[in-house]
């Protein structure tokens, strides 16, 4: 039986051509599913941190991990699933309101702390930042109400103050 | 003279094997750099939007958008550049900062609405939200403390309510 666990990866690359889809690849060529990927600068222009969520098989992800630390643009591999960290996404929802149901939409995403970022006639925009089961359980809300479109980050993650010391 | 407009492109994709590794390598093969990548899943299970902000010559990516059209599991690509559009990411920042400095800190994250997220004896962690320009300006203030570490998510981006009606 495939053990499932969730991992959220670290990828610290130099910022060259081509390295998002050699870093993809290694996890696609091995069936090796990604939940979700967030690839931006750090704080030097040149050099990019990608954050990958994936499920699988432990084995198999030691190995592509490995294979990783290989690539010629790949800096540093951290599976931040081994020490303790924060993880936060970013979700955008339109969603269907008109003038009946928007005092509704504005109340759940206050209790959620979301921010109404945009408003017009049938629909609202909605931004809300958490861990998945936050984020999870305020879609699902807003599912009573009709989702027009949904967008994502992807996780990102950080150890901990007092955890590796930063990098 | 090369344009380097920057261009937010939304690509609606089955959630397949490769296809994050089939995408970005049609951006890479073309010698196209990517600024940011953000990819998960809708509110289908089985359909993903990618966001991807690109810098570079607007025919190439023209040429671009057409061959990823062509790309069995792409759904649909946008150019959201071409409307009017609300675009966000989320970056942590793993600040230094001891009892002297907490305070100061604080209070900047206060007035950038940003959260402190996590606390240590030598180090804060703090959750911005926004648009390039605010999360810049921030970046640069918690640089005056120095910072330990950085993970944002790149841009994501939705059309505004009223504009293509959603999809």
């Amino acid at each position: 039986m495939k053990d499932d666990k969730k991992h959220t990866i670290s990828v610290l690359v130099e910022n060259h051509f081509g390295v998002l889809a050699r870093v993809s690849a290694m996890f696609s060529s091995r069936g090796y599913n990604i939940d979700s990927l967030c690839v931006g600068e750090t704080n030097s222009p040149e050099i990019s941190r990608m954050t990958v969520v994936v499920r699988g098989d432990d084995k198999v992800l030691a190995q592509i991990i490995q294979q990783l630390n290989k690539l010629v643009d790949v800096i540093e591999v951290q599976d931040l699933t081994q020490g303790d960290f924060v993880e936060r996404e970013l979700v955008m929802v339109k969603v269907k309101a008109d003038r009946k149901q928007r005092a509704e939409v504005v109340e759940i995403a206050n209790i959620f702390r979301a921010k109404v970022v945009d408003i017009g006639p049938a629909s609202m925009i909605v931004e809300i930042t958490g861990a998945e089961g936050k984020v999870t359980a305020f879609v699902n809300m807003m599912n009573g109400f009709g989702i027009e479109e949904l967008v994502r980050t992807g996780e990102i993650a950080i150890s901990r103050c007092g955890e590796h010391g930063g990098a």
